[in-house]
C-alpha cells in the first residue's frame, strides 16, 4: 500500500457533546470534563467513555465502578470547563465553585446549564496507549430543559475553547491550519484567545485571569 | 441504593456525527452508516467505532480488519441515509447509487457531500451485548471543503431522520416522548415523516417513494 496522505485536521470535522464526569474520591466529589461520550448499544443501555490514564478521575472510576455524566447545554459558562478541564482534581476540589446535587447513587452531578444526567455503572473497560475506555450501563437517567447541549463544535467555535492536552481530541499547534494573521492574546495554559469583550487585552486589570483555566493576565502571550 | 429514574429521552441530548463506513466484501465495496466514531487517542490516532452485530459491514471489518470512515456534511442527500442506513449489504450493492471513489488503500470512500475521509486500521475490539466496538488506527485522512458536519440531531430535526433498528441509539416508539398530536404520514419501514414538500400526502404519484430508505407509497401510515 502507498503512503497515504494524514491531514490531522480532519478531525475537526468530527462531532461531539460535552460532558461533565462526576465521581467519588472516598467522601470528596470530584470530576473532569469529556467530549467522548456514546451509546454502545440500547438493551441493556450502554455508554462508552474514554478518559486519559493522567486524569485523577480515571482512577477514581477504576475504584468505585460508578460515575455521572453531565450533559452541558450550550449556556454552560466558560468556567465550569475551565475548572473541570484544565486543573486535576487531584489537588483541586472542583465542586467547591460549581454548584453541585448528589444523586441516589451518592454521586455529584451538575442540575445547572446541563440538558440532563446518566447515572453509569461500569461493566468493562479497554485500555489504550494513553486512555481507558469505560463501558457503562445507563442505571439511571434524569432529563431537564436547559436548551440545546453544548457541542464540541461549538465550544470550539462561540467559546474559544481549546482541547486540554490530556483529551484524546487534543492537536499539537503545528497539526493546527493557520489563518489569516491577526493580533490574539492567547492563553500560555490552556489556549484561550481573550474575545476582547472588555477592551483591549492591555487596559484589562492585573489581577484579571484566564476566564477558563483561571491562569494569570501574565500568563497571556500576544500572537 | 434506590431504584433510580431513567428517563431515556436523555440520550436525544448526546451529540454524534454521521459518517459513512466503507468496506471491502471481497471485490465488491459495501458498508453503512453509523453515528458512533469518536477518537479515543491522539497520539497515535485511534478512533472507536460501535457497529451492530446484524450489520453486514460488521463481519467485513472483521474479515479485512480495514474500514473508510466518511465525514457526512449537512449537503448529503437523504437518499444516501437511506441507501447505507436502511438497507442490508448483503443483499443490496449500496455503492450502485451513490457517486464513490477507491483510495490508495484499496478501499471506497464518498467524494461528495463529505467533510472528509479517515482510512483505519484496526488494532483492537471489544464485544458487547449487540455491537462490536472497533478500535481502529487512522492511517490516512483527507479533508475536504464541503460545508459544516451533519451531526445526528441535525439529522433529527432538519431531515426528519430516525435511528435504524441496529443503532446503539435507538429508541423504541414507546421511549420517545409525544409531542402534540397532528396529522402525519410515516413510513412504516424507516420511520420518516413526509415533509410535504411536494403537496398534500394524497396527492402523491403512486410511484412515489420513501425519499429515506425507498419504500412505496403504501408503506406509509396517517398517525
Amino acid at each position: 500500500m502507498e503512503e497515504m496522505k494524514f491531514d490531522k485536521s480532519v478531525f475537526f470535522d468530527m462531532s461531539y457533546g460535552m460532558y461533565i464526569l462526576g465521581v467519588m474520591d472516598g467522601e470528596r466529589p470530584t470530576g473532569c470534563v469529556v467530549n467522548t461520550v456514546f451509546q454502545i448499544t440500547s438493551e441493556p443501555s450502554v455508554v462508552a467513555v474514554s478518559v486519559n490514564h493522567d486524569n485523577y478521575t480515571n482512577g477514581c472510576i477504576k475504584k468505585t465502578g460508578m460515575f455521572t455524566v453531565s450533559i452541558l447545554s450550550e449556556s454552560a459558562p466558560q468556567e465550569v470547563i475551565g475548572t473541570f478541564g484544565f486543573k486535576s482534581g487531584k489537588d483541586t476540589d472542583k465542586f467547591a465553585s460549581v454548584p453541585y446535587t448528589m444523586n441516589e447513587a451518592g454521586l455529584p452531578f451538575l442540575p445547572d446549564n446541563t440538558c440532563g444526567t446518566l447515572t453509569c455503572k461500569v461493566v468493562d473497560s479497554a485500555e489504550l496507549s494513553t486512555h481507558t475506555v469505560f463501558f457503562a450501563q445507563v442505571i439511571g437517567g434524569v432529563r431537564r430543559a436547559a436548551g440545546d447541549p453544548m457541542t464540541y463544535s461549538y465550544y470550539h467555535k462561540v467559546k474559544n475553547g481549546k482541547a486540554p492536552k490530556n483529551a484524546p481530541t487534543y492537536l499539537k499547534d503545528e497539526d493546527i491550519p493557520k489563518t489569516a494573521p491577526a493580533e490574539k492574546w492567547v492563553c500560555g495554559i490552556c489556549g484561550y484567545v481573550y474575545d476582547g469583550s472588555q477592551g483591549p487585552f492591555e487596559s484589562l486589570p492585573d489581577d484579571w485571569k484566564c476566564p477558563v483555566c483561571g491562569a494569570p493576565k501574565e500568563m497571556f502571550k500576544k500572537q
